[in-house]
């Protein structure tokens, strides 16, 4: 982990060339937001607009707008409901209102200070406001630390998630793990399912150093989570700098998330969250790894770790084993028989397998339902 | 003019490194728009979609889509209203519908065939939909000469127009002078006024060319509309490599663009056409730049040129001097009592001027609505 000494933070560097950035993460950072965004050169001459959801308006917004202020910014504010359905495009406009009646120009910044709804949507808004202004993002969500790299942002629409939007890189990713410290335990669980998914993807001693601190995670222990967030993050940025615009290796990322994905539009995104729906998906694509004759301890090492970390195995018994199905077929219009999936062949290493059998996947959603097997 | 034999048309490269690309000029291109399409390397696998307005609809889509479905493509047709209404987030999310039943993914083409209006929207639908498809241009109008090229794509908001958009560069530009054979005479004028623009800036070869053959440009004479074309999408493109995003070069293209954005704000979009408004604007900064002391042949010259065109040189009696100042500085909120304006420096030539004084441009401005002097 490298130390920014003068910042007492961590520093990880997303490669991308000229639209490379930096990702600070430590302790009380929101405090010296405005420090950091006069430290990008960001102009106090231009109004900025800080995008955030209720919940997070109640317990950080007056920390980030004192601390902008106080550095020379003017500051709007645009508050949307908390929850999946601010990814809109009448949010958007809605923002866009905001940040015209408040004079943002071509050199303003949006900042988006939330989980991954309002990174989302605020990185929307950045890439399209005068077709493009800066964008910061402030993190405030375990999950964020996957969202806040990378730099797909997007609204959804009626008929499909995130299918509106950019590639946008945001010009600095300030991650104050003291935000982190009101987060719910359940959204703090779903958060780290994508860290134990990083793991798992890429790099086996971080997947085993999670294991092994599950504990300290989950009671964030702000160091521990530091260290943990700089590694997940230093996973996505790896897989995003190689791959930025989802070519073919950015498709590892999607460990556990054909399933999951499937399984939070059976019960409407509004039973699952996306970390308990991929954390299922992930115990999916290590019992297809076990079927396909890959290593044999990978089943019973992710069972390990999700459960050691609270996050659900299986299926709610209610959901209809072809409603997922066709979920699944739905979502990625696969031809004859077989289907793509990120499977797991080791520890820390993955696969695209392209032939996977449709009928083998429907053996396993029925055994992640509670069956025999597993 | 660069002749493609192959292709019997002019071709034209926007040089813009990765994302360069061809803008042919030509006859009858759009009963060849499969064969090109192909040419390009567009999967007939993915569904394209066509995005076109009601009144090309009516004159031109048959051909276009009989053309791409004779070299094998599935297409979608999605039809906007005409007129700068459909310009909007309600309308982008009409088009992602279409693009979505039709099953469009992410090696999809989304067409444009129509004027700037379609060009613009359907770029923004290209842009965004999936975090960006591939993007054709069939442009229909003589104006979209210049909105088809720099990659400038966008809707509107109710406070502001283009507000929303990215910079998002077309696949090809496939302009069939045939098409334009329909446009109404008003329009043809007004989009001609945007290519005597791109001489006064930049060439006064192209100027005097313009002048010479004004009579055949309104009456449509195809070869020589394919040259006048060329040589404006030639001037636009020159202008676009070298300045991509708008960061300064790119200011010359608002030659008259200042005054005609406010005309046309108080003209509420409805009664000036935006090359009407920009031919009177153009006038505007030819007085300012005889005031300012440059060279005596700009104004008459511009005069005798959009008189030639039968554009309009003066402002409309009833609009009120003070909506039009109040539109202009609202556009740009200029400090304390200066402007920054596009200024003629010679025929051919323009430099960009923040020192002009508000007051100065209030008087032209009376002038123009047919004051005495001129
Ligand atoms: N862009 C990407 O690459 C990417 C990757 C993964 C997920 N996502 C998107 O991210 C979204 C999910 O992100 P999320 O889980 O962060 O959702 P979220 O933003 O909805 O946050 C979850 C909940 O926690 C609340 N919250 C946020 N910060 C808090 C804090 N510090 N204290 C207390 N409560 C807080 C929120 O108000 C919300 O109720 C989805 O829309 C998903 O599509 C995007
Ligand atoms: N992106 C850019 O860089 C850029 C540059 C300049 C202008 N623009 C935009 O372009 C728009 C204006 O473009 P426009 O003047 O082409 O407007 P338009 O697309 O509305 O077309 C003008 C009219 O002509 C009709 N029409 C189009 N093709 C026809 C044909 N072949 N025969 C008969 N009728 C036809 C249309 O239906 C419409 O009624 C504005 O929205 C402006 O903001 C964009
Ligand atoms: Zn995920
Ligand atoms: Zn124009």
């Amino acid at each position: 982990m490298h130390i920014n000494e003068q910042l007492q933070a961590a520093e990880l560097r997303v490669e991308l060339g000229d639209r490379s950035y930096p990702i600070w993460i430590g302790s009380k950072l929101v405090e010296r937001l405005g420090e950091l965004c006069l430290s990008k050169q960001l102009s106090t001459k231009s109004p900025m607009m800080i995008i955030t959801d209720t919940h997070v308006e109640a317990l950080h917004l007056s920390t980030a707008k004192q601390s902008l202020e106080a550095a020379g910014y003017r500051v709007a504010v645009h508050v949307v409901p908390a929850g999946e359905s601010s990814k809109s495009l009448s949010h958007l406009e809605a923002c866009i209102t905001t940040a015209l009646e408040a004079g943002l120009d071509r050199k303003s910044a949006v900042v988006a200070l939330g989980g991954g709804v309002v990174g989302d949507l605020a990185g929307f808004v950045a890439a399209s406001y005068m077709r493009g202004v800066r964008f910061i993002q402030v993190p405030t969500t375990i999950l964020a630390h996957d969202s806040s790299v990378g730099g797909k942002v997007a609204v959804n629409h009626p008929l499909a998630k995130n299918i509106i939007g950019a590639f946008y890189q945001p010009e600095m990713v300030v991650y104050d793990t003291s935000t982190l410290l009101t987060l719910p335990l359940r959204e703090v669980r779903a958060g780290l399912a994508e860290m134990l998914k990083h793991g798992l993807i890429w790099d086996q001693r971080f997947a085993d150093w999670c294991l092994e601190h599950a504990d300290e995670l989950l009671s964030l222990r702000e160091e521990v989570l530091q260290y943990g967030l700089y590694a997940g993050c230093a996973v996505k940025a790896q897989v995003v700098s190689k791959d930025e615009r989802e070519q073919d290796l950015r498709a590892i990322l999607n460990l556990g998330h054909t399933i999951g994905h499937a399984l939070e539009a059976v019960g409407q995104y509004g039973e699952l969250l996306h970390g308990e729906a991929i954390s299922i998906g992930m115990i999916g694509s290590a019992m297809l790894a076990e079927r396909l004759g890959e290593a044999a301890d990978i089943l019973p090492y992710t069972r390990r770790m999700i459960e050691a970390f609270g996050l659900p195995t299986q299926i709610p018994a209610s959901y209809d084993t072809e409603d997922i199905m066709s979920a699944m077929m739905h979502d990625k219009k696969f031809s004859e028989g077989e289907m793509v999936f990120v499977v797991p062949t080791a520890i820390g290493k993955v696969e695209i397998r392209r032939d996977v059998p449709v009928a083998l996947v429907r053996e396993i959603v029925d055994e992640l339902k509670g069956g025999a097997r597993g």
